[in-house]
């Protein structure tokens, strides 16, 4: 490779890209809330288990620690906008359900609101709460997920790419650009063509 | 809105984009390896940490375990087959720097090796080790960072749009896509508006 010079700069929070979901919370005795969160992952499949760092000076923050539940609810681009308000404007001062005319959508497992424009929704339950410093880190179990029937094709296989998800990388939202391969193409391609070889007989081959 | 069916779903992991990052771990007396990871998020920013989510029977869980050491490395776009390959091959069975062309370097903080391909490296000391069930999560902090001196500016800001970053979002690998705004943009224009009337004499405006 061609030599790059490297910078060495103190460590920061430079993870990129990042889902920026809409973190539903409150609900049942709570009044609805809704906020932004892009420092989110996954934990754990067997349970399925997921983290959302959370400040403990946001307004949603004493709604999870009341509840012990939210939402984590997948927005595609045209909810850039929404997406965005519900990052910088707090639950304090307004309703963000309204405010972004969106609709929020009773849980299966949760009292916490889901958002129906967000074609995938994650029902979780808290599990841990590490506080961390500036940041709480709540791990909890995904208890279910709500998803939208349209993007569920004939076989029963999800579709996420249908409307296209949002993604944040370093203060900026992005669509998703082309599709650039499948988990798995960078050997099945020689998979395939070795098993070609065995299964065609050499007069149909080109 | 539009009352879109939902299908209700037992509980799993579809957080998406989530960012494809190669991992680099053992160095020092350890091999060096390589290996791909989508389940990963920021915890904190003071301190800054991060997670990892790993299986214990990949072969680069013993490493990170003996070492206590990671990096973090943010790939772009046209990385994404070694981004796949690394991610299905084992360190096991060969070299997965040498097999994907990849330069291993060296950290500043840590003994754990860099990709120099990548544009942004996270240097990462393990803190916490939580063991939870099928994954065992890597709560680290980011100790330092190294990036390409090409992706920041005459004014010193980082820019991670430049190359176009990789995500994955469902089993598939995507680039980003058109930028759609930048933080805080669903306020700023009002405010920007609002202080052009302030400050924009009535013969001047439109």
């Amino acid at each position: 490779m061609a030599n790059i010079e490297k910078l060495i700069w103190p460590g920061s929070t430079q993870l990129a890209p990042v889902p920026p979901v809409l973190v539903g919370c409150g609900g049942g005795q709570l009044p609805n809330n809704l906020f932004t969160v892009a420092w989110t992952g996954i934990a754990c499949s067997r349970p399925p288990l997921i983290t959302i760092a959370v400040r403990p000076e946001r307004y949603s923050y004493g709604l999870i620690r009341a509840s012990g539940e939210f939402t984590v609810n997948l927005p595609t681009a045209p909810l850039a906008r929404a997406v965005d308000f519900c990052g910088v404007r707090s639950g304090r001062d307004l309703d963000k359900f309204a405010a972004c005319r969106l609709t929020p959508l009773s849980g299966s497992a949760v009292s916490a609101p889901l958002v129906a424009e967000c074609p995938l929704s994650l029902e979780c339950r808290v599990e841990q709460t590490l506080e961390l410093g500036s940041h709480t880190l709540f791990l909890a179990r995904i208890l279910a997920i709500q998803v939208n029937a349209d993007w569920v094709d004939a076989s029963g296989r999800l579709n996420l790419e249908r409307d296209g998800l949002l993604a944040y990388a370093h203060g900026h939202y992005y669509g998703l650009g082309a599709c650039l391969g499948h988990f798995g193409f960078s050997v099945r391609r020689k998979a395939s063509a070795a098993s070609r070889r065995r299964e065609t007989r050499p007069s149909t081959s080109k």
